[in-house]
């Protein structure tokens, strides 16, 4: 046989020259050499950030940024610059810029401050680039998976051995792939077929204010956004089990197919936990499929304290709940959850003999392909997996019952305000509130409504600290998540004094 | 203001155990000293496999793997225990058991021996948990996303300043992203009316071997997979321009939708590059929407030798390009493409009034939830922007140049050996063939097929090496992808060696 390498003949002198180039970027010393200080930063930032030093947002425009990140694309590398200084200027650029989300006054959107240790096994998963689609290909992350759906499934309640489920990028594509499968249930043929011939429209019934990715389902899955019912609310932004009846009964009654009625646990506007076991007694008299997005608080099932508010999910026919919200996973580790195993094969149909070996059948179960939407498909679940066997799932429980807490004992902040107003009592983590300092008292619902905003934004490019707005009824409020485990009740009384500050200046202006 | 903790209080003593706890797992000191152990594990680990000791698989079933991957989730932590020690055991098991791409002999799937520097960007954006959604989340996530959508839309010969383009979790959701869009662009109202009345029900024209995801698009957007039209092939297995001007006239005769042609570079199966050229015009004729599913093929944009096989790439309406593919990132970093920069809002319609800040327009063109499935969405573009900064593009065109080489050479080694047979000369990294030993020159076409599934699985489970399979006109074959660029020529020598030990064997059973 011949050499790689053949001297003097162009083509050959090219690929050793670039052989050479790929040996710099995959050697196992450098990583270990540049590895180790990456370490060493990130940890520096983490101790910097937790401690509350710095700012919470670095707010730059984005023109500006984009500039800075295309700078570093556009300028020719030195041929023989210094790995180590090179990658260490670019990680404190990054984390320089990014979003501290482990600062104390992060009270932002629903993404956590996650476990930092959480990253080491991805990293693991990263570097060797353990991946799923066939069992094959992906043994170990298989496995893991597995073990990971088993266990919080026999958490939220369901059968061992009845129940299935599966890993996925994100908690919308969760939603989308389990309705998808609802779709598929309660339209015969309607893979092969489409929806072109499906009169009355089927339709998918949900609350009200449920994730924007259930109504999106509706769009992308062919139904029609028109197609989505629903259902109304009780005080507490719950779904409304007797008007849930009259809905399926008045669709009953004109012969409309249901998808799927879509619950929450909890929506994300105020946190508003439906009430699982009515709706699913209700589901069952219909004969409907009951999906429950409990992306945010399906990890209550973890806390004793809290569990009571997703009571009934285990009678739910799909389950989305995800790892990397309240388990305070990095980004992105979405679980669905079927009752009934089988189900999870109604999703998808597909032919690829390059990939599925039919002369290993008994694998089948295992081939990730057959029911994510994702072909290759991250080792998602080796930072949960990780995190429960060093700590336990007490750790899961301890970071639901301490961020509810702190969410409570900032409502009770909020109260004693006279210049706030609280919508209503927190079910969760989530509070949601206007500042109306004395000047804004006699404002008019318009100007009421912009200052909320405009205050908002002026915190957040402040940096000084992160919080989220929120529109109910035509009203604007300001709206955080206690998700930093390390945020504590003196972090939430100076964000009360920044708003405070803030607005006195916003007022001036 | 209270304190959090008050003394004597049994719930506010759960909740200072609870914080201890939680402070445990975040405390950046012990971030510093595992993380730097955990590196030099993955290192280690590396440098074992790059040389080619140990095996590219560790077969187990899953049975047995998927017990010892639930053993440590149900055995409760040692509350004194040694962290260090402990997560040491931990990815010391996740390394023994994983697949090692890095392996010369991994020549399986489309999924790479990926640049082991990448990973720690990607680690950056792990711990501090940088995502996407809105600009205001992950301004520095957003920024380096954009950067790169341009740099590499560049590179694929659009236009700069009109196009645009995202990355998402992966080139199945990406493939179908983009067919949504061109969805919605052809058929009005589809996205709030549904497929219901749409008559005659619209297709997809497709490669006749199309990525299944081409395909489940079909399937999971209602149109149906009844709904897929193919291409006839050219003997290189190409769509063949002459057959698809006929699909699209008779379609039009009939008054039949398209909403796209999805051409391939290169289709899975064999690595067949799509004329696209010629086909670009066609559907420029016809005014349909070309799609361009480059998942693997994309990066040849890099190398001046292989930038050919997609000319006129640039003329689609949509490309897929999968960075963790020949960009060799690693999982999951799929870029889309949108020609038209103002395509990209046709694919979804939402309403969030928690995220979407109405007091801040100018951002939206860098909010990602309004373009991507995804709502919380990784900031997956971190590890090619650190590669890219560091090596220059010129690694990418290397890494191509490199791997098409060696199937090159592989394809001769083949085709010298008489008890081979190839299918065919390879158009990239991908070689399909048979082994056909003395003993099966005889072997009616069942048998034939049957042991290339046997050598195969026999070769897999020894852990020797890794290669896939396929089936073509009824006809098994074994797959090799070059997509480590650490193999050599001795490594694929070796490989014929050791099918033919497996295949004696196999034989003698």
């Amino acid at each position: 046989m011949r050499d790689d390498h053949e001297v003097g003949n162009p083509k050959s002198d090219q690929l050793a020259t670039a052989r050479a180039r790929i040996a710099a970027a995959y050697d196992p010393n450098k990583l270990a050499e540049v590895g180790k200080q990456v370490v060493d930063l990130i940890a520096a930032h983490q101790q910097k950030i937790q401690a509350g030093n710095g700012n919470v947002l670095n707010w730059k425009t984005p023109i500006e940024l984009v500039d800075q990140a295309r700078e570093s694309l556009l300028h020719t590398p030195p041929a023989e610059g210094d790995l180590l200084e090179q990658v260490t200027n670019l990680v404190q650029k990054s984390l320089d810029r990014g979003t501290n989300l482990h600062h104390p006054r992060y009270v932002g959107h629903q993404v956590p401050a996650s476990i930092p240790l959480a990253s080491l096994f991805e990293l693991v998963g990263s570097v060797t680039n353990q991946v799923m689609a066939i069992y094959e290909m992906g043994p170990w992350a298989t496995a893991v998976e597995h073990s990971i759906i088993q266990s919080v499934g026999k958490q939220l309640g369901f059968n061992p051995g009845t129940f299935s489920g599966l890993i996925t990028s994100g908690g919308s594509l969760a939603n989308v792939t389990a309705l998808l499968t609802a779709r598929n249930i309660a339209l015969d043929d309607v893979w092969s077929k489409g929806l072109a011939s499906q009169t009355p429209p089927p339709v998918i019934v949900t609350h009200a204010e449920s994730h924007y990715s259930v109504s999106r389902a509706a769009g992308m899955l062919g139904l029609g956004t028109d197609q989505i019912v629903h259902v109304g609310l009780d005080a507490q932004r719950r779904m409304d089990p007797r008007h849930l009846r009259e809905v399926l009964n008045s669709l009953r009654r004109r012969e409309v197919p249901v998808i799927a009625v879509s619950a929450a646990a909890c929506a994300t506007p105020i946190g508003a936990f439906d009430p699982l076991d009515a709706i699913a007694e209700i589901c069952r008299q219909y004969g409907v499929w009951l999906h429950v997005d409990a992306a945010h608080g399906g990890a209550t099932c973890f806390s004793d304290r809290h569990r009571h508010l997703i009571a009934g999910i285990e009678k739910a026919d799909s389950v989305v709940c995800d790892a990397h919200k309240m388990m305070f996973m990095p980004a992105l580790c979405a679980m669905i959850f079927y009752r009934d195993r089988q189900h999870r094969y109604r999703t998808f149909h597909q032919h690829a003999t390059y990939l599925f070996d039919p002369s290993a059948p008994e694998f089948a179960d295992y081939d990730s392909g057959l029911v994510n939407l994702e072909c290759t498909k991250r080792a998602a679940g080796l930072g949960l997996w990780g995190i429960w066997s060093l700590f336990g799932s007490q750790l899961f429980a301890d970071l639901v019952d301490v961020t509810f807490d702190m969410a409570a004992q900032f409502f009770e902040l909020l109260t004693e305000a006279e210049d706030f107003e609280v919508f209503c009592q927190p079910q969760c983590n989530i509070v949601v509130f206007r500042h109306v300092p004395l000047e804004m008292q006699a404002a008019s619902d318009d100007q009421s409504n912009a200052f909320q905003l405009k205050l908002r934004r002026r915190v957040i490019e402040s940096g000084e600290a992160y919080l989220a707005a929120n529109q109910i009824e035509n009203r604007n409020y300001l709206r955080t998540t206690v998700i930093n485990p390390l945020t504590r009740s003196q972090d939430l009384a100076d964000l009360i004094t920044l708003l405070r500050k803030h607005a006195q200046e916003l007022l001036k202006t």
